[in-house]
Formats: C-alpha cells, sequence, structure tokens
C-alpha cells in the first residue's frame, strides 16, 4: 500500500548548497534524505519539501513529504535515517499522514528568523548562524520600519527571481525584532516567501537601521516592484526556518 | 616599561589539541594566542592561562595574562588578536592589570559546565557542544549524589595524572544539575580542579544516573583515592570552561 509521510527535520546548511537537489550539486539536504531513503526502500524515492532554503540557510524544523509502498512504521523510518543521515541532518520527527498532504502546497504559514550578532566581541560558539556586523544600528528605526511590511502586498521587488511567473502577492503576518544581548533577531511569520525575500528584507531592515534608508521610503520600493530598490542581500548564514504550519 | 595584559578569551576547543602548548602540537589555543601576540610585539611573549582545558573542551571564559614591554593600549591589543587569531578563537576582553596578576596562581575559583543531550531527538546546532547520551537517565538520583562532591575532599580518585605529586585536595563550593528540555547540564564550582576531575565526576553521576552505581558509594570513591573506582571518563566535547573568578 502506497503510504504518505511527513518529516520534519532540523539541519545545519553551512555545508550545503542548499535545500533544493540540482543537477550536477548533489550535496543538498533534499539530496542526503532522497539518498537515504531510496536505500532503505530499495527504489527511488522522491521527497516534497516545504520550501527551498538557500545554499547556507539552516533550518530548525523544515518539513517534507514522500510517498513510498511499504510496511514499515514511521518509527522504523526514524530510526533508519537517524542512523543513516549526517550528523548535521537531524530528523525530529516522522509521522504518517492522509494521501492529500503534501509538504509545500497544503503550508498554510511559515516562520523564518534572522539572526544578527551586532557586536564586535566574537561569538565562537554560534558564529556560524549568525551576520556579524559590529556596526551601530538603530534598532527603534528598524523597528518603525516594520509595519510597512505587515500584511498583503506585492513583494516583487523584494524576489532575486526574474523570471518568476507567478504571483508575487504575499501576506506577512507577523514580525518581530527583538534585542538579546549583541543579537538582533527578526521573527517574520508568512503565508509564503518568495526567493531571497526574508534576507532582501532583513537586508532593507538594516540599511534603516544604518541611516542609509528612511523606513518611510518602503512603501515606495514595494510599489516600485524593482529588485535594485531593496537593502543589498543579507547573508544565508545568518537565517534559519523556524516552523511550517499546516493548520 | 614592563606591562602585565589579562585577556578573557572564549573558543570552540572541537579542533584543539587542548589550551597548553606542547612540544609537537602546534595546535592549541595557548600555542595561536602565543603566536600572534609574538608577531604583534616582535618578540617571544609566553602567555600563562588560569588552568589547562584537555583537547576538544571549550571555553566561554578562559583567563591569561602576560607581559610585555610595549606602549600599546589594551584596545591595541584586543583589536590585533581579533584581527588575526583564527575564528574559533574569540576575545572577550583585554586589560592592563597590576604586575603581581596571574592568571593560574592568583585564581580564586573556577566554574565549569558540563552539558548532557538526553535525548535521541538530535541537535544539529549544538552538537560539538554536548555529550550526545540518550540513555534514560534518573536525574533525581543523579541529584542526590551531588552533596558528597561539595566542600574540602582528596580527589585524587578523580584525577588522571598518576604522577601528580602536590595536594589533591580541592574545595567544590557549588554544583548543580538543571535539567532543560532534553540537556542536562551540570554546573560546579571550586577553589581548583586536577586533571580531568570535571569529566570524571560527572562520569561518576552518569553511572548513578544509570543505576550502575549508588550516589552513596560516593564517599568510598573519595576515600579510595583509586582512581578505576571513579566511573568512566566523560567525553571533552561536553565540558566548558565558564568563568574564573580572581575576587
Amino acid at each position: 500500500m502506497i503510504r504518505n509521510f511527513k518529516i520534519t527535520l532540523s539541519y545545519d546548511g553551512s555545508k550545503y548548497s542548499g535545500w533544493q537537489k540540482q543537477g550536477n550539486t548533489p550535496n543538498t539536504s533534499q539530496g542526503k534524505l532522497e539518498k537515504v531513503l531510496s536505500a532503505m526502500f530499495g527504489t527511488a524515492v522522491e521527497i516534497q519539501g516545504s520550501g527551498r532554503t538557500d545554499a547556507g540557510v539552516h533550518a530548525a524544523a523544515q518539513v517534507a513529504n514522500f510517498k513510498v509502498n511499504t510496511k514499515a512504521t514511521p518509527a522504523d523510518i526514524c530510526k533508519y535515517l537517524r542512523n543513516y543521515l549526517p550528523q548535521d541532518i537531524g530528523i525530529l520527527s516522522v509521522e504518517e499522514v492522509p494521501a492529500q498532504f503534501h509538504a509545500r502546497l497544503t503550508a498554510k504559514r511559515k516562520t523564518y528568523r534572522y539572526r544578527v550578532w551586532n557586536s564586535d566581541v566574537p561569538n565562537v560558539f554560534e558564529r556560524k548562524y549568525l551576520y556579524i556586523l559590529p556596526e551601530e544600528l538603530d534598532v527603534d528605526a528598524m523597528r518603525s520600519a516594520i509595519p510597512y511590511f505587515l500584511g498583503e502586498h506585492d513583494f516583487r521587488a523584494f524576489c532575486s527571481n526574474p523570471d518568476f511567473k507567478k504571483s508575487s502577492v504575499r501576506t506577512i503576518y507577523a514580525m518581530e525584532l527583538e534585542q538579546l544581548g549583541h543579537e538582533l533577531r527578526l521573527t517574520v511569520t508568512g503565508n509564503g516567501f518568495l526567493y531571497n525575500m526574508v534576507r532582501l528584507m532583513m537586508g532593507t531592515l538594516l540599511q534603516v537601521g544604518k541611516g542609509t534608508l528612511r523606513a518611510d521610503e518602503i512603501p515606495e520600493i514595494l510599489e516600485s516592484k524593482e529588485r535594485w530598490r531593496a537593502g543589498p542581500m543579507a547573508p544565508a548564514c545568518g537565517l534559519c526556518m523556524m516552523e511550517v504550519n499546516y493548520e
């Protein structure tokens, strides 16, 4: 019987060329998972991720699903994956789900976090998960920019893919900027994100923090729908996919 | 004028052969620091650490000092070190201190932390700083063993150096075992620690947690002064030097 399994997993993206399997780039999280699953079931297994993460981006809880004809239990699959996956990919859970569950198409909300280490005092233990930016930032100004992103907008100016043909309208439900010691932590929840969208929003907020952009210029940037108007993309290493919600 | 500088630094010990410089092992935290400082001042600089950490052990705030004839300010030294040290060694601060300050000899208290990840749910982000031990542990039993270590004891049974000629009497001021989700975190403060002492105490506590040793056998182990009576040494990666106090 063909069964559908949902996997929730974390990964340290430092050494990967992103989530999605690519022709000549075998070193992706999806590629590693498919290889181990295909070996487990003796047949080619294809998995669907909730969304792609770029090269170097981390995941605390990415979600994926795959269908396979097997008698294996979720616990069997979890154990096998934990035994054979590299240490920088961690399986949090495996569950059996109804046939119509699709990690990407049925996702309702996603949450990403972007972490900036805003100090010249080094953080040796978490450096791979932080964007190191010792420059002085006006955090209040950055916070004042957040409301412009909230709600439904056409985020085309915050998308790095010029060939993107589908709708670039997305809804941001929540966006919060916390200051925790030397760390600035942006947490953003939306119904979906365009290619590089979170990194471009963060890059734009950082321009506001540096005083090279005013918060109230953000509506113009959104309206322009032109990528060059947004700030430079913040580096991949600071970004982490936190949660995917299916309600 | 010869001046005395105190450095507080953190390091990710994963790739180092410990703190102390050794004949054929240039890859130590002390060795890296001395190399950069010697280059900075154009003369051989020798540094004193508050204590050695073993290969693979981390430090959140190790303290060291060195004397040199220079006009450089602490800020100059801090900046130079941050520029030239590898990313897994982080200078937290540099201060000028009186001539009699000696990082090891004038230290009054040290605090170490040992972290156990007590779950088969992987932690990909902190795995290098944890001892992964999914086995079920009786945490209450482990806590009941703590009072036997507190206070002044001869810790010879908790020392891996059979040739140690000096007094092996040490005082443990505080010892706490916290349970934070899947993590078990032992924090211990004493006036000093013998070679491998924290890892041996942790290994012994873990035996109590596994039920292979009773907490009330610890006084006998201490009295025996024999290393084989203590539990097996817990792995280096879970240990971190947290603080050195000079009052």
